[in-house]
């Protein structure tokens, strides 16, 4: 069985970064946005649309304010679904392809069964803060106070998504292998012995 | 400020082990049973009470049902709050001297302020049993049942005991820098590349 990463990630706290450096210095695939290219081709969505759906729950709640906009909601439920269903396809043929660190969008429970080492990337919100005002373009003029509600909101899809899908917490330490803090870290100088541990959990957590 | 690596741990996890190792590799002090026998030195309690009140919550509540068990009650209280207080004196003198891996009793947050490492060792409830069963003296009985409900109730103690001195929840993962979920993992695997994981970490978490 090949060797799977998941990266579950609280906005702004490195997650990305580290599955990226962590797929270089492993030498194994890393998909990201590619799951998004590759639902949109076979769904036949743009893939904005699939892009800002797929981490957010479908609404499931059909109002009756209207013909029109009922109709629009169930839409938007039924390509939520659909996003889902062709997302979970992609992810497993991804991990069946090759070793490979696959970010977010529940892939930690979708590939429940091939035993991936899940991990789960936080830190408190000051430093999630600071990572994003780093990493923000020079033209953004956000205030602190809206980059923290921006990452809350973000976060609060994410939870409000896995916890539809797949009826577990997200985030709750008991569903990942390894939970770690990067508040006050650097990305780039826990990649290599991460990498490291990680190898020494994957044969054992790959059933192997 | 010296590096200090405190460990929390559910029963049967492994954390000890780990910790043990983590302070072998990195060729700095352990402390563990160590912090009661200083307690009981310097209380003048017997070492084996010290030891049965250091990781169980106070019983908080005289009752009014006698006075010889009010008394009792009062008195194993302020022994509670008493040992509590020893050991913060303890565990932040241990720290001062040297860099250190301290296991439980409430480290993490009585070294709040000296920028600890903070790790949470846990584990599957069959994972658990296992180990617990690998390491049980031969002479020893115990079904797996028995087993179970003894981990669940020291964990059960261990958690009223951090929630009633800290103000914090046991075990939720925000309060520690690194969770590590040691269910189908062998502890002497991953302690070097832990080590090293945590010598990453370390400079900047102690505020170097």
């Amino acid at each position: 069985m090949n060797k799977v990463i998941t990266i579950s990630r609280e906005f702004g706290s490195g997650g990305r970064e580290l599955g990226k450096r962590l797929a270089e210095i492993l030498e194994i695939a890393y998909y990201d946005h590619e799951i998004i290219a590759a639902i949109s081709e076979r769904s036949g969505l743009a893939e904005e649309y699939v892009s800002g759906m797929a981490e957010r729950r479908p609404v499931a709640y059909p109002i009756t304010i209207g013909q029109t906009l009922t109709s629009a909601f169930t839409l938007q439920f039924e390509h939520g679904v659909k996003i889902y269903a062709e997302q979970s396809n992609i992810i497993k043929e991804l991990a069946l392809k090759s070793d490979c660190v696959i970010i977010g969008r529940c892939s930690d429970y979708i590939l429940r069964n091939y035993s991936p080492l899940k991990i789960f990337v936080y830190a408190d919100t000051n430093s999630r803060l600071r990572r994003c005002r780093e990493r923000a373009p020079k033209s953004e003029r956000l205030s602190d106070s809206q980059i923290k509600a921006q990452l809350l909101e973000v976060d609060k899809q994410r939870a409000k998504y896995h916890n539809f899908f797949t009826g577990e917490k997200w985030g709750q330490k008991e569903n990942y292998t390894l939970c770690i803090n990067t508040s006050n870290t650097t990305i780039k100088n826990i990649a290599t012995p991460m990498a490291q541990l990680l190898k020494a959990m994957l044969p054992l957590a790959g059933g192997e």
